[in-house]
């Protein structure tokens, strides 16, 4: 294949995973148009041979197949109004955060102005752009992602078209996105516990890697009972998460550590055991979820 | 090796867990005896072969290595209370959960009557007892560690002893294990918006286990900026996640899924911003971890 046969591809939004996305189709040989709000962030791109467009209607007029990475689906749209005559025959695809509600929004005024729509988004960090295990999924028209799936492909080796349904992209980028600040916060809670006692963080970083590739072991289970709805078979159950949480406490004392975030999720098993679900799976934490929250009216009104 | 050289051992409390760690001794040709206060669990153990003890203090003195498997700290003592006398001479590993603090108490206790002290932690679910990779670490008497580590051994190929200190086990337990239930309960929420969808759990699956292998990926990088307590350079800052709260409530309104576990987690961002760390790195949290909480002393008291 030569250069020529590459799809030209514009790229809009270059902040660091924009930049990691231009640059993974410049070094694919794609030729490749840049444009940003604040132009500086185009240069490095510009010295590895893409093109700097002067407006984003030339940028968006450059190529077939635009891919947008801004920061959320209305600053996507109100980046690409003025170049809305422009998208007319173009795909559009957007890789940034936002919800399934954003996602449908800009689907939906997208293909007003006569463009094809397919949302996606990747999850990972820039650095790991073009990887053959990079995860990038995409909703939406289906032919733009048969059309182009080649050239998406550069973008990352493990690239999945979900669905037709415009919203599916960010619908799982959310479903598994919300592991990771609580996760996180979980990793600094133990990180500030061993640093109380002198050691190192770096010395937790192995068993916590392990910790999650056990997490990751027992999902599939997790999923099958949410699937079935049957819960009464219980590696985990609720109640040994009940019995926990006063170590947890007097663990946070001994360290020093604010483990007042912990509260709202002992609500949650409190609510479980309630409904009945103390002996069953931790898994039935998801029937809990469901139900609107008994605190969140009040949890609004803060004593004065 | 014959099964005449095989290091005796005895296993006290006959759970899942016990019971996998039992199954396992007996397996690998130890001559293993079991207790359990309801003797019923023991059946299956002892049809493999396993010798049941009638009393603690028989169980106890049946082999110079005794691993207890109880809920508790407190528990394992309040156990091992009429087995005292027999514990003089004994090397005493226990693998349950608990708090830094208890497993000092223990060792104390056990010291006291004789016994030497391992305080150790597996992490991982019973059936992954034996397994090559799985994780058990032991913190104190380096003594016993290295007279039975082949034994041990036999419960997970990656056993570790930390340190001299009775209580490391279960520092770096309370460590590593608070991701668990704040992991969990991201993923149910994210199960509960795709089932919303008329979608199956399953499949967020291998997306989520990519997910968790990113976050993997990263913690090294935290680690460091939390040892070097350095945070300037942000390859996610506070701010990002900040900004991402609004989506979140979109996205729970919109799945009809309870948010409300999120509150105390945007409440530690805004004091990370407060203190002057929006455009560092998340793992700056840490350092408000350590503060105590402002809402600690009004969150004890709930309007009547």
């Amino acid at each position: 294949m030569t250069e020529d046969n590459r799809t030209p591809v514009t790229v809009i939004g270059l902040g660091s995973m924009g930049r990691a996305l231009a640059e993974a189709f410049v070094d694919a040989g794609h030729p490749t148009t840049v444009w940003n709000r604040t132009p500086g962030k185009a240069e490095p791109l510009l010295a590895k041979g893409a093109f700097g467009a002067e407006t984003v209607a030339a940028a968006v007029s450059a190529s077939p197949l635009v891919v947008t990475c801004l920061t959320t689906f209305e600053a996507t749209r109100r980046a690409l109004e003025p170049a809305v005559a422009a998208l007319d025959g173009r795909a559009l695809v957007t890789l940034n955060s936002g919800s399934p509600a954003g996602a449908r929004a800009t689907a939906a005024w997208a293909t007003a102005s006569g463009a094809r729509f397919l949302g996606g988004a990747i999850k990972n960090v820039p650095s790991a752009v073009g990887g053959a295990d990079t995860l990038l999924y995409y909703g939406g028209d289906r032919t733009v992602f048969d059309e182009y799936e080649g050239t998406l492909r550069v973008l990352g080796g493990d690239t999945v078209h979900l669905g037709d349904a415009a919203d599916l992209a960010a619908l799982y980028e959310m479903a598994v996105g919300g592991t990771l600040l609580p996760a996180l916060v979980g990793f600094f809670q133990g990180a500030a516990a061993v640093q109380a006692r002198g050691l190192k963080v770096s010395t937790l970083v192995p068993f916590t890697v392990k910790w999650f590739e056990m997490i990751n072991s027992v999902l599939p289970v997790f999923a099958d009972e949410i699937d079935r709805g049957d819960y009464r078979e219980a590696a985990s159950s609720v109640n040994l998460f009940v019995a926990g949480a006063a170590e947890d406490d007097e663990f946070g004392k001994e360290a020093n550590v604010d483990m007042s975030w912990h509260a709202p999720l002992r609500a949650l098993l409190e609510r479980a055991v309630e409904a009945g679900y103390g002996d069953q799976s931790i898994s039935a934490l998801v029937e809990v979820l469901k139900q609107p929250s008994p605190a969140a009216s009040s949890s609004t009104t803060t004593p004065s």
